[in-house]
């Protein structure tokens, strides 16, 4: 493969939606370009990322002339592109449940927990910032419903009620996810696939929400099949590669996890 | 193919979700069961079918045992598991495309559009049921988020702020996919895909909520492209077998919208 031909990607922390295409690479040991862009310093509404993705979204990825976005869209285009380790089935059936999965952590288990983890991180964050530049940059987010997250994010404006019910879910789609795991080795059945690098990126924190952020729903006492497979998911060697570009962001010890003792 | 092989598809009016995977299967000529489940009596509640599908969701498939829900993963499982003519191309840039507007559509213009539709159609359709009937099929929603949304949409409960929204969204979309339409004959570019079937199932319906819901969005001036791109639709044969399942939910000249003329 030749230098043009190696993807660029744009991401933030190598975690959350930037995580997936990401580890998605790693996996299938494809060499890429990465380009860090700081979410906290909203690099992704600068005018010069906006000329690459007009959306002002991360992460994205350009290959061939292409610019994509949508991270679980760029990792099945990297499934599909790339020579390596199959991360997929070919049965039809099997690609369902994988779909089914990935649908059901971007809409509903993701954006759960990423409200309570803006409302007790990202937000004091980044309200650290000089008021004055701080409205500057949300008028800056180019997509309105952005703009609305961002600010209630930024101004803590999250309401109880919202907050309550993103708990609930986070809960509840917890503890699906360890009856799926009650069955099954891997999130869509007995092989690693996307589904996997998809639901890590979210699940990861969740052990470590139940204190900080007050929301207990992963742990070895309530979930220890999800707790089994984190473990087999850190002694991967695409996580180490893929944590190797957080500047910080992540306060994980990855050796702890990947060789954590159960009873 | 045996008549065992066939799969089983349980829908209600072939439109919205559940005309995704049925449109998918005329268009594969595939042959199926159908299974009509009224949504207005709240047939996908009732306990003989969530045995077959506990969500309580429709639509929902079933084929060689496994049961499916998720309209959109069904449609890319009936696209990669039977023959026929191919609803997606094989170079990976392209299905990227396909998966990006289907998850715009999935995730953004449809719950837009289904908004306003509920509160203005769905919800006084149902609200004229006993009150004491209505509270307890309400009651025998599986899902929470179904549950709200229900009660919300019975008693009218949208705030302004929301429809309004909502509305924005919508046009906001409807502009969108007018521009794509303006550099595509097809919704993912140069072929007839999964996209446009996905897409057909919303935007059809958009022209026809101009005055009745007050959702100026699709017309022949506002956006001459989608209009013809609707025709097209209208001409492909799949629409008319799969709109033959309507029990009277879908009331479009559909003989008039394939003949349209433009000036």
């Amino acid at each position: 493969m030749s230098m043009a031909d190696k993807p660029t990607l744009y991401h933030w922390e190598p975690n959350a939606n930037s995580g997936k295409p990401m580890l998605a690479l790693e996996e299938k040991g494809v060499a890429y370009h990465s380009v860090y862009l700081d979410m906290l310093e909203f690099d992704q509404h600068k005018p010069e990322y906006l000329k690459i993705n007009p959306m002002g979204t991360i992460p994205a990825m350009v290959h061939e002339g292409h610019l994509m976005n949508e991270s679980t869209a760029i990792m099945e285009y990297i499934e599909a592109r790339f020579d390596g380790p199959k991360l997929r089935q070919d049965d039809p059936a099997k690609r369902w449940k994988i779909r089914w999965w990935m649908k059901y952590c971007d809409q509903y288990f993701a954006p759960a927990t990423s409200m309570v983890a803006w409302d007790m991180f990202t937000g004091p964050a980044v309200r650290r910032k000089d008021p004055e530049e701080l409205k500057a940059r949300i008028e800056a987010i180019p997509l309105k419903e952005r703009r609305i997250a961002w600010s209630k994010a930024i101004y803590g404006l999250f309401t109880e009620e919202e907050l309550a019910e993103s708990r609930r879910r986070v809960k509840q789609a917890s503890a699906l996810f360890e009856r799926n795991l009650e069955q099954n080795e891997w999130v869509a059945g007995d092989a690693f696939t996307l589904a996997d690098i998809n639901a890590f990126n979210l699940v990861y924190i969740l052990p470590h929400m139940a204190d900080t952020m007050r929301l207990p729903s992963v742990s070895v006492e309530r979930t220890p099949m999800t707790m089994r497979w984190l473990k087999r998911m850190y002694q991967r060697p695409s996580i180490r590669r893929a944590w190797a570009h957080s500047r910080g962001g992540i306060d994980i010890d990855l050796e702890a996890e990947a060789n954590r003792q159960f009873d």
